[in-house]
């Protein structure tokens, strides 16, 4: 359950409506109860694989007499022991340490009033980290609803006879907000948008610190595309900032139009899950994808790549836009019902050739859910049981 | 002096400013008295080449002993007896007929009280006809400027030094006005717009039905181009309106960006005629042309061969927009005064191994002037000469 901005990236910024959707590319957790009195993590996607007697766990814990978690709110005693224990350089973290700092402050805060469970969890990742797409609230919300289970805050969802089993509302409720803790220590100052899509999967709307799930979506094909190319969102959101103070009377009126794509891009979804899906709803949404990516340009976040990628897709009669801060980065191609996979494979090989990765996958997808092992592919079972 | 649109295309539709430019490609029309008893009218570029006795135009003045002429407004009559005159075909006109209907109206309109004098008028012009920039406008003007002349309603002002001269403001209402029924001949429902820039030159801002013209305005450096993509402002103007209609909330924000883009651009053209013109303001000149030419995508105006130039003269590092109606036709390519004459001569080669027609010239250049033969290129002269 990564995360994708569908529409409004940047305009979300001033107070604009932005639609986030959930990418059905997963991330897939399994813990795995131990007697050896260890606590193992294995993270193979960036080769992180770490082990510490429950002794030596113990120890970070500063309310060993249990102490309640206040919502939404770090506890930063916690999280200094923490810091200095993965070992901070610099005042910075790194991926491995970020997540691993991540998973021991939820496994503290929920077991530390009684006995550390010694346990193994390991991680696999459809998508690699780093391409701004949420993966660190997809890991956050696989931590969140396995430690959750596992301290028996929440139940175990999973029937005997089921593939996949989701939680009740108020379990979900309880996961976002481990989640969003988890994403608190990884970034410092979350939107809480990236932990709320992966909980809740399908499609959220957010404006102005008001997330809310929309109640039923389509699955849309897409083919995701990162070109690869890095980029700073902080630099790129200061630039669209400049660019407002620089030419309000032309760019306001960009953010406006922004908000109406957002508006009725979640219109149109909402009316193909309650009336048959015709080409034209899809006629839609390729124009309003065509407009925003103008408008991306005209903020200044576009980039050559993603020209290119919008040129490549589009000479299949396919219709592209960046995804995330832009500048690079990440792009999203909608495909039609109708789009056959010849075209589809083609477009990502024609794409692979100008040196990008390429995923056909959905969105609006489920949130976080438990799987049972037949549920999950061959390969990734493979992983998860290997560490 | 042709006319492009700098900014406010298709936005003017909608009640939004719009910038328009004089082109310093220019139409010659020379007018010689004759003594063969004959009205002659050459005009090259259209291989149309006629002459008729004075005896038969006489007949088509209906109102021999003198008539005023109503201001802004058509002679019906006479109109009448010049499209019998002319020939018709299906309620059609072409080209050629267009601009001998424009003539002998004025021509009969400006000498129907006394004698109708012998003459011979030859035109040739820079650009050729049909590419959207005015050349109607252009051969209007020149016709009325002549034609007042030659009747005495205006005086000649070129004294015996000059190279070029200008008429005074009055002459130039005058000149205006006579112009505009040529194009109302050419056009039926003209805006009034060519032919006011082809009379003052420099460039005007017009916004529902007011034409002001900028008092002092930069010369800038440009490449125009002709993609030859032939397509009808009539579709086009019909395409936006559409578009407005099935997004209001989308398209309606965008008309106001260009809006701003308009009246930006005009506060930066006026600002380089009283301060020092740095590379800041041609930043911005930039900066505003690539907006603009994002939002004429937006409203569905822009084609494949459109985005080809601005691609191909990006890579020289140039900025290029459509101008006019859009879906192919013509764009502009703003050059810096420091853009080497190489750069500039290999991107025109390049725009024409596209298959495009491509000239360098410039905007705000002045409007309707009477030459003395030294100051016209002979190649021109050469061709007024011939006919």
């Amino acid at each position: 359950m990564f995360v994708a901005i569908l529409h409004g990236e940047h305009a979300v910024v001033h107070g604009k409506v932005a639609l986030a959707v959930c990418l059905n590319l997963r991330t897939y957790l399994r813990l795995r109860a131990t007697t050896n009195g260890k606590v193992c993590i294995n993270l193979p996607n960036i080769d992180t694989f770490l082990s510490w007697d429950l002794d030596e766990v113990k120890q970070l814990n500063p309310h060993p007499c249990g102490q309640s978690e206040e919502l939404n709110c770090l506890d930063h005693e916690i999280v200094r022991r923490l810091r200095d224990f993965v070992g901070v350089v610099d005042g910075k973290l790194d991926t491995g340490n970020m997540a691993i700092l991540a998973f021991l402050y939820i496994y503290i805060s929920l077991f530390g009033s009684g006995e550390l469970p010694s346990l193994t969890m390991s991680v696999w990742s459809e998508l690699p980290t780093g391409a701004g797409l949420g993966s660190s609230a997809a890991y956050s919300v696989c931590l969140a609803a396995a430690l959750l289970c596992a301290c028996g805050a929440i139940p175990v969802p999973l029937k005997e006879t089921d593939h996949t089993a989701r939680w009740c509302q108020e379990d979900l409720e309880l996961i976002n907000s481990w989640a969003f803790k988890g994403e608190m220590i990884i970034h410092g100052n979350p939107s809480g948008v990236d932990n709320a899509v992966g909980t809740w999967g399908g499609m959220l709307r957010f404006v102005v610190g008001k997330i809310i799930p929309l109640s039923r979506v389509p699955l849309l094909r897409i083919l995701l595309t990162n070109t690869k190319v890095p980029r700073s969102t902080k630099v790129l959101v200061a630039r669209v900032k400049d660019k407002i103070n620089k030419f309000p009377s032309i760019m306001i009126p960009v953010l406006d139009s922004v908000d109406g794509i957002s508006c009725t891009c979640e219109k149109v979804l909402s009316e193909m899950t309650s009336e048959p899906i015709t080409g034209e709803h899809y006629n839609i949404l390729e124009e309003l994808i065509d407009i925003n990516q103008h408008h991306l340009n005209v903020m200044g976040v576009g980039h050559p790549t993603l020209d290119t990628l919008c040129r490549v897709t589009l000479t299949r009669g396919l219709h592209s836009k960046l995804t995330g801060a832009g500048g690079g980065g990440c792009g999203i191609t909608l495909l039609r019902p109708e789009t056959d996979s010849l075209v589809v494979q083609r477009t990502a090989q024609d794409l692979k050739d100008c040196g990008f990765d390429c995923w056909e996958t959905s969105i609006g997808g489920p949130g976080v859910q438990q799987h049972s092992p037949v549920s999950i592919k061959q390969e990734v079972l493979d992983i998860l049981n290997k560490y």
